[in-house]
């Protein structure tokens, strides 16, 4: 009767898990193991061959999957492992769309995600990756398995022999995370702690509490956190603080490198080059500038629509003309002087998204002064030029657009950072384009009201 | 005789260095040295007070300097050590202007260096640096002097017992400095190395080459070097390469995070914040801004002017004024974006100063490339809302417009490089300016040329 049961269940799985393989309908495999036990789940994985077996096991609940793993014999658990490892396995959960992938994939036991990451080529490990479900750009799909852990039982003697026997393939012997018997990490110590210690303490009284990262975070992240803390290695860890992999300073400066190459070419409104720039095709170069370029453009349309409104007033008073460029230059620099301060401010975590009124409060008071200094200079400048009712407008937009380009590039940075834009895309292209079209409109509204056009 | 000569001479010092310390004239007293031997000047020396002592021992050539030093006994060396080290005397090479500093003080040996910056604080390390030569800003000044050293000859289990020692102390355990027999850097080896290797064997046959920096080298291109080579330390040293100091990834990554800052707010066309934002007095944030602000007004002024000269095509014309904002601004994203990539480029070192034919003949190609695409959209935009003569006119104008700026956008960082400007500063805002101004020249001549004005 059970075994009837189980047989059935398994030609069900066997129906399901071929056309998952045909169809890559996973869902309908998830539905079909809910019901299970670890008991049944292990004698269905029997039967099944290794790419199956594999793919099934991906789909079982975390807590599922350990009991499965640790009710396996060593053999099984070995072919589950290299299964896993499989490139087309991999590819299977690759293909998966983001939500899916989180709606699929739970996270792999500790035990199983260090077994899996274990002696893997950096390339695999990124394939590999996506087999625990890492989104691509993690932390996870960059961090190595290879750490040498320790227990705060252990004393610093027993520790070292560890470390000696892990010298020759280890990414780093300078920093031991320090692990429960649940695999939690609960701190860190260093080599050298361990060198200066008597070997006979135990690992616990001399450990560091110790900073992590989770394996989901953004790569980038991860990376800064562990360059602004001066960090030789960061710990990365599951969901349950489990350790999953090690994040080294030389992996972290890489990363930064290629973050901080991208960031600087969307600061400057074009795509990163993948290439060292001489190397690159100019075709390439084009194509990395060509589309933020039109983007632009077309944004900048709206001021040749603003310009039209006021054509009759342009008309009446060409002078007017002459301003344009140095006004909406102005608000453009002032705008960008504010968004830059608050990009670093977010990057250095000086500012949270939170802090928004704050800011603005700020950068009013701080364009208001820039406003009135530059405005009494245009003022000025345009009266003795042009006559005191052209530098009465003038002043006064200055005043008005350094206002407004201030707040608004203030806040723009937190407002990217909370709707997930990178505030360094959203901020200064887009504030060229929005204080230009603003400031025209408040030029002419100005103009208007102080000259009676 | 002789003594009568020694004497007249330490008369003639000792009253030289009375006015040296009255009036910093310190010019004299190297030049009342010049004639002297070492072993008069070990006499003079000894008739000294501290401070005297002191800053007549700085002023000597290195080789002399080196000389004296071990002509000297031990209690003497001490005192000299600690009479340099004095806040007065570091005082008064701190106010030499940078030419003079060159001019009169040679590297001190290596060996005395060394003893000058052992256990001393940063902040006195930073005053004793000025002692030592070493200009504001360069990484002699933040280096640290607590490294610890091999030589090629020392086991690997002597190198091990040397690293116990000096676990409390030391900046860094991980990487050791191997020095020849006269202190000069001959390769490096790691702790990891060390642990490695059988205790018998010799430091030489396992060392690595070494990277190192000079320590009058700026402090932001030594921790540059330090992260892009992945190191966990960078050795320093002085002209004739002997070890001076060591620079960890931790202090690098400091002053990384140090220059990024205003290295940003420089691109952004502001000044640097010294705090966190949100502690940063308005007052002090409207002053990092307002210079900039008002240098580039100023320089937009240019665009009043240009203007000015066309002011009656533009009254003939209203409707050229309309496209003003978007062919200035579309010339300056385009300066900008190859300025961007341009700078990047140089801080990788994917390109040099000496590359700029290339670069120029890259971004006329890239320019024209974009050009021929955004003037076709104007020409077809404009055409249609404005009729064939005037998309004519903004069609070849954005043309121009692309292919100058991205050729001047792509220049402009390696010629910043070249004069010594740093190229974040020199690139963006003066781009911004000069295509603002010399854009408006193409534009109303080709309006001109079109449309027989």
């Amino acid at each position: 009767m059970d075994d009837d049961r189980t047989l059935t269940a398994s030609q069900e799985l066997s129906a399901a898990i071929e056309r998952a393989l045909a169809e890559k309908d996973l869902p309908a495999v998830t539905a079909a193991l809910a019901p299970l036990t670890a008991d049944e789940v292990i004698t269905v994985l029997e039967r099944l061959d290794a790419k199956r077996r594999a793919l099934l096991y991906r789909l079982l609940p975390k807590t599922t999957a350990l009991e499965v793993f640790e009710g396996l014999d060593a053999t099984l658990q070995g072919d589950l492992v290299r299964g896993l490892q499989d490139e087309e396995v991999a590819s299977v959960f690759a293909e998966l769309d983001p939500d899916d992938r989180v709606a699929l994939l739970d996270e792999l036991p500790a035990s199983v995600t260090t077994r899996l990451l274990h002696r893997l080529s950096p390339a695999e490990r990124e394939l590999t990756a996506a087999v625990l479900g890492y989104p691509a750009g993690s932390i996870g799909r960059r961090m190595s398995p290879e750490y040498v852990a320790t227990r705060p039982g252990t004393t610093a003697g027993q520790a070292l022999e560890r470390v000696r026997a892990r010298l020759s393939d280890a990414e780093t012997v300078y920093t031991l995370p320090v692990l429960d018997d649940r695999r939690r990490l609960v701190g860190i110590v260093s080599l050298r702690d361990l060198m200066s210690a008597d070997p006979g303490t135990p690992v616990g009284e001399i450990l560091h509490e110790a900073y992590s990262a989770r394996a989901t975070d953004d790569a980038e992240t991860a990376a800064r956190r562990c360059a602004d803390l001066k960090l030789l290695a960061l710990p990365v860890v599951d969901a349950e603080t489990r350790l999953v992999g090690i994040l080294t300073v030389d992996d972290a400066l890489g990363i930064l490198e290629e973050a901080d190459s991208e960031d600087q070419a969307r600061i400057g409104g074009s795509e990163p080059l993948r290439r060292p720039y001489l190397s690159t095709p100019v075709r390439s170069i084009v194509r990395s500038r060509v589309v933020w370029l039109l983007v632009l453009a077309v944004g900048a349309t709206l001021t040749v629509q603003v310009l039209e409104v006021f054509e009759d007033t342009l008309e009446q008073m060409v002078v007017l003309s002459l301003f344009i460029p140095l006004l909406i230059g102005t608000g453009g620099n002032t705008g960008n002087q504010a968004a830059t301060t608050l990009t670093r401010a977010l990057a250095l975590d000086d500012v949270r998204p939170r802090d928004i009124l704050k800011v603005l409060a700020r950068e009013v008071r701080v364009g208001l002064s820039l406003g009135l200094l530059l405005g009494a200079v245009g003022f000025l400048f345009a009266s003795v030029a042009y006559g005191v009712p052209i530098g009465t407008v003038v002043g006064l937009t200055l005043l008005s657009i350094c206002t407004m380009a201030a707040t608004v590039g203030g806040a723009m940075p937190l407002i990217g950072r909370t709707v997930r834009v990178d505030p360094a895309v959203f901020s200064n292209p887009f504030i060229t384009t929005f204080v230009d079209a603003t400031g025209l409109l408040v030029y002419f509204f100005i103009a208007r009201a102080v000259l009676g056009l």
